[in-house]
C-alpha cells in the first residue's frame, strides 16, 4: 500500500508537478482512501523520499553492530555508513535520477531534502561524538570531541553528496559506489586512516630542533592523520 | 520600518509563541498597513531573521574585494567571511540569545535557518571553487577543485555554527570572536595556511625509502595543509 501509493504520487508529479498535484489526485489514481495517505506519509514531500526514513534507521544501527570497539576506525565507520545512501539510490537508478530533476525544480522539495540530510549527518556526528569523547572525561575534551565531530561529519556528508550528484547527472550510468568513495577518499586521507593503515597503526615520529626545523620519520603504511596529530602536538610542546 | 516591523514581531513571537502570531497581530503592533509587512518580509520566518540577506551580500562583497589574489589563503579567506556572521550575531547579544531559544522551539524555524545556512555554504564553497580551479583547465581538475571547495566549506560552516552556539548557550556572556575563532582554527590546521605562515610559505621535504620509511624535513613554520599535500603526493610517486 505505501510503494503503490509513493507510485501513484510521483507518476502524477512527473506528470502534472509536484505543486499541482493534490493528495486527492493521488488517492483517486491509487484507488485508496484520503485517510491512507496520511497513514503512511505526514505530507506530500514524504511520498517524494519515501525510503529515508528506514534509511536513518539502517544507518543508527549500523554504526550501533559496526562502529564499536578500537579496532573500527570512527572515519571509516562513518564513510560506510554513508554509503548506505548511495546504495538507496542506486537501487532504483532511473527513479533516483527523475527525483533529482524533479528536486532541483521544486523550492519545497530542496527544502525537505535539506531537512533529511541535517539528520544524516546528526546520526553521523552523534556516533563521532560518542566515539571521541568515550575514552576521556574533562568537559574541555568533550567540547573538542564534539567539534571534531560536527566537522567531520559535515565533511563526509559534503563529500557524499558531491559524489552522489555525480553519478546522477551522469543519468546514473556510471557506477555510484565508485563516485561516492573517491569523493570520501578526500576526507578519509586527511580525518581517517585507510581501512588497512588501520590495522597496524604505525605511529608517526617527530622531532622539533632548537633552530625550528621539524624532522618527521614515519613508516609509509602510517595514517596520515595520525602523522598531522604527531607534528601538530610536537609543534604545540615547545 | 523594517526595523519596527521585525522588533514588534519579535516581541509577539516572545510573548505569545510564533505559531500564535499572525501578520496581522504584527501589522497592528507595528501601527502599519498589512501590506507594509509583505513589502519587507515575504514570510513570517523572514521577520526572525531580518539580517541574513544583508550579511550574505557582505559576505559576497567581502570575498570579491578580499579574497583575491595568491597572497590570500583560500581557507582564511572563508573563515574571514564567516566572520562576518559571527559579528552579525554579537552586534545584539541579547537578540541572538532570545532567537536562538525560539528556534529551537519551532521546527519551521528550524528549518528556515537550514535553508540560510545552506546559502552562506553556497556562497563559500562558490568562492572556493572559483580559487581551486582558476588556474588549470581540464575537467577532472575542475571537478576535484569543486569537491575540495563543497568539502571545505561545509567544514567551515559546521566549525562556525559550532563555535557561534557555544557562545550563544554561555548566554552570550563570552567573547563570541574567540569561541568561532578557537572552532575554526581545527580546519585551518588541516585545510589552510595561518596568516603569518603563508606569507613566508614555507614547505617540506619529503623523501619516501625503499623499505618503505617517509622522512620529513619542515620549517617549523611550515603550513601544515602543504606538509601533508607533500606526504600524500611522496606517497602517490611510487
Amino acid at each position: 500500500m505505501r510503494e503503490v501509493l509513493a507510485e501513484a504520487a510521483f507518476e502524477l508529479f512527473l506528470e502534472r508537478g509536484f505543486e499541482q498535484t493534490t493528495v486527492d489526485d493521488i488517492v483517486a489514481r491509487a484507488g485508496v482512501g484520503r485517510r491512507s495517505f496520511f497513514r503512511y506519509f505526514p505530507s506530500k514531500e514524504d511520498a517524494v523520499f519515501p525510503d529515508h526514513e528506514r534509511c536513518l534507521a539502517d544507518m543508527t544501527e549500523f554504526l550501533e553492530t559496526h562502529g564499536v570497539g578500537d579496532a573500527v576506525d570512527p572515519v571509516d565507520a562513518v564513510c560506510d555508513a554513508a554509503r548506505l545512501v548511495t546504495r538507496m539510490y542506486a537501487a532504483n537508478p532511473e527513479f533516483s535520477v527523475q527525483r533529482y530533476r524533479l528536486t532541483r525544480e521544486v523550492p519545497g522539495l530542496r527544502t525537505y531534502e535539506l531537512s533529511v540530510v541535517r539528520r544524516y549527518e546528526r546520526t553521523l556526528a552523534g556516533y563521532l561524538r560518542g566515539r571521541y569523547s568515550a575514552a576521556q572525561a574533562s568537559e574541555g575534551v568533550v567540547a573538542e570531541g564534539a567539534l571534531r565531530a560536527e566537522v567531520i561529519a559535515a565533511a563526509v556528508v559534503a563529500a557524499h553528496n558531491n559524489g552522489l550528484r555525480t553519478w546522477l547527472r551522469s543519468g546514473g550510468q556510471d557506477d555510484a559506489d565508485a563516485a561516492v568513495d573517491h569523493a570520501l577518499a578526500l576526507v578519509r586521507n586527511v580525518w581517517g586512516s585507510g581501512a588497512e593503515r588501520a590495522r597496524s597503526a604505525p605511529r608517526a615520529e617527530v622531532a622539533v630542533s632548537e633552530d625550528d626545523v621539524i624532522v618527521m620519520v614515519a613508516p609509509k603504511g602510517a595514517p596520515l592523520w595520525r602523522v598531522v596529530q604527531r607534528i601538530e602536538s610536537a609543534l604545540g610542546e615547545d
